[in-house]
């Protein structure tokens, strides 16, 4: 693998251009074999905004919409990027790849098991694949993880944790014009809203989909106090002071799996704390945190009884254990936002167009982590009853090769590990 | 308050004199004003070894017996201390209850409901208190926490958090004659076999069964791998290592209260892994965790936005929260096992008797907080259905006194904060 190096043009059109889209989108401007030929955002503004940056940067202003439809007729878009509110992401990516485009989209929950399974069917059907672009899958802590779990570091994996664990009480309580799609959900919706930035690298060590897949969930929600307090000490005098947010401040999600591990993943945005993704691997010979970065293996000395064991600094197994797609990046040099992940996630979907290969991240994936949404929703209205995890593979989980090692679906890294 | 100040003569009789039971029985010699009257297990050879300790320390050697009904006779013991293997404490306890006995028991989990019931009953129309001897609660950590939470420096507590995280392989492991419950407990059970070292810290915290109570459980277990694999490394070839353990390595619970918050408990004690209780309190002002022993207060400056936010140490807070009974303990002098709560526990066990004053964890707490047990294990039978919890108060939750921030029902240190 060479990354960067610069294959076919793949022209893209983007369509959702936020804070976030537009920074994706530079990300994207950055790669020369890429080519963005149309932007759009309902917001007539962001569109503007955005068809100027490419104008800047690479000389002829692209097609500029209000209207998503208008994207998906142009023969000069083969694919989509989709960074629209979450709850449009997955009727967009059916009807565009139904007008026959390749579909990313950034990450966000859905709203119903029919959705999934329709994006599922209609990828099916049409030949055009979906990647989920969850950047947190090729952040180097996360991969140097995978690393170690599949060179057997932890032994065979028994229990993984992680959260989105992010303070967003500011962000959710603008109380003027607010066209972030967060304060909606956090209003209306009560679930796990955002699964994947963690379940997504816990997908890749546990191989699921692939020899592996989650069966059930039970999700719990605390009662949902923190954003009123917040509003009430730092917008008295808004309305939103004064309204109803239904989303528990902790949402708690256990999930089992068919090979009988567990994962435990946690909500928690509208509470005071640091960031953290709460990473937490557990297996038959050691155990690894994130909060703390420690890490403990069984092989390391310890004496003195249970109590005297304690964790050490997960810095030097981490440098050891980095993934060699991050060697060859800082080599290359990290680019793009949230320390360098968001420029990888992008290339390894521009990169598989070129190469005509699956998604390492598939619509299998993208169905699967983005349900726990709605199952989640679904297990708190009945009291944290168990609800079943559909299968979107349809079977084809037992035997769907492995995922390559350095979720580039090209030049795995561990060909043997992968040949289960 | 005064520790150690002697009062009248407490009469007791020690069923149960394993390693724990002589451990604690020389901690309770300690005191003068105990008076060790019978001793009792059923293997003679303990009872014997204890009865020899009392006669070496005292002088004359107390009343022998491998029945602890021979003890329940007795007239010079007015009170047992249970210290047998876990299925037996509240059988015991309710048998001594009806011959005129108070009783005090080591923690442990309920096989069944019903038995928690019948202790609840028994206790009710004896008027004999039971008292659950959970050191924890009397631990210097825990202590700080409780005083910081009652003097409001989380706020409203929104989530909790802890786990008996133990690696007990060896000691589940022995192969031959294995006098330990545990080991029966892990080949036959599936369930939070251990929930009142972190549950009972967690229950001050959140004032269960004195105007909140806990309302539902959902539990889930992992494969059970751990022990197998430690045999077939270290003891290969004993019967044990070909043995079928039922207890999943991880088994995680999610418990709701009627005041909203939600607690999660992890049991861990077969995967490699340093000891802990995993504590966790987090409130609308902030958020402490044991793992890492890092503490975030909202009113701490943090500028640079919410990545920039970090835990910090939680050292300072905990000397600056120092609970006013560990203060005067220090200065009296720590003694007993478990870094000095065993005295304490045990000591408040004593004092209560002595004053004729409401255990700090009495009947119904007991029952509460062993009822884990069996509810966990009906939860994971039914696919992780969630199951409720009864309230063994009847009702009473809503107006009971609370219980006293020095968890010694005597001196109140925060009468105040505790008048609800």
């Amino acid at each position: 693998m060479k990354l960067g190096t610069a294959g076919r043009t793949v022209t893209l059109g983007i369509i959702g251009l936020g804070g976030r889209g537009v920074g994706q989108m530079k990300t994207l401007l950055s790669m020369p074999d890429v080519q963005v030929n149309a932007v759009c955002d309902v917001y007539e503004d962001r569109a503007q905004n955005a068809a100027d940056i490419v104008k800047e940067q690479r000389g002829a202003a692209p097609f500029c919409t209000t209207d998503y439809r208008e994207v998906l007729k142009r023969e000069d878009v083969e694919a989509v990027v989709i960074m629209t509110s979450w709850q449009t992401h997955i009727p967009i990516a059916i009807e565009a790849m139904r007008a026959g485009k390749i579909v990313s989209m950034e990450v966000g929950g859905a709203t119903s098991l029919d959705e999934c399974w329709e994006m599922v069917r209609v990828s099916e059907q049409t030949g055009k694949g979906v990647m989920l672009l969850e950047n947190c899958c090729y952040n180097d802590v996360e991969m140097a993880l995978l690393n170690m779990i599949k060179q057997g570091v932890f032994g065979e994996l028994v229990h993984c944790r992680g959260g989105y664990q992010h303070d967003l009480r500011d962000e959710i309580g603008l109380g003027d014009i607010n066209r972030h799609y967060r304060q909606d959900n956090f209003m209306h919706r009560n679930g796990e809203l955002y699964p994947t930035h963690e379940l997504g690298p816990i997908a890749t060590y546990l191989n699921l989909n692939r020899g592996n897949r989650m069966l059930t969930l039970v999700s719990m929600a605390s009662k949902a106090v923190g954003e009123h307090e917040w509003l009430k000490k730092n917008r008295p005098d808004t309305d939103l002071a004064k309204a109803r947010f239904n989303e528990g401040d902790i949402v708690t999600t256990m999930i089992s799996c068919s090979n009988g591990e567990t994962i435990m993943l946690t909500h928690d945005c509208t509470l005071p704390r640091p960031y953290s993704r709460g990473g937490y691997v557990q297996g038959v010979k050691g155990v690894w945190m994130e909060d703390g970065h420690g890490i403990y293996l069984e092989d390391d000395a310890h004496e003195g009884g249970t109590y005297a064991h304690k964790f050490k600094s997960d810095k030097e197994m981490l440098e050891k254990y980095e993934h060699p797609l991050w060697k060859e990046y800082r080599e290359f040099g990290l680019r793009g936002g949230h320390g360098g992940m968001d420029y990888l996630v992008l290339r390894a979907f521009v990169e598989s167009i070129q190469k005509e290969v699956a998604f390492p991240i598939d619509v299998y994936d993208t169905a699967a982590w983005m349900a726990i949404t709605c199952l989640s929703e679904e297990s708190i209205q009945k009291g944290s009853a168990p609800v079943n995890i559909p299968d979107f593979t349809s079977g084809r989980w037992m035997r769907r090769e492995a995922r390559p090692g350095d979720m580039f679906s090209l030049d795995a890294v561990y060909p043997e590990a992968f040949t289960e």
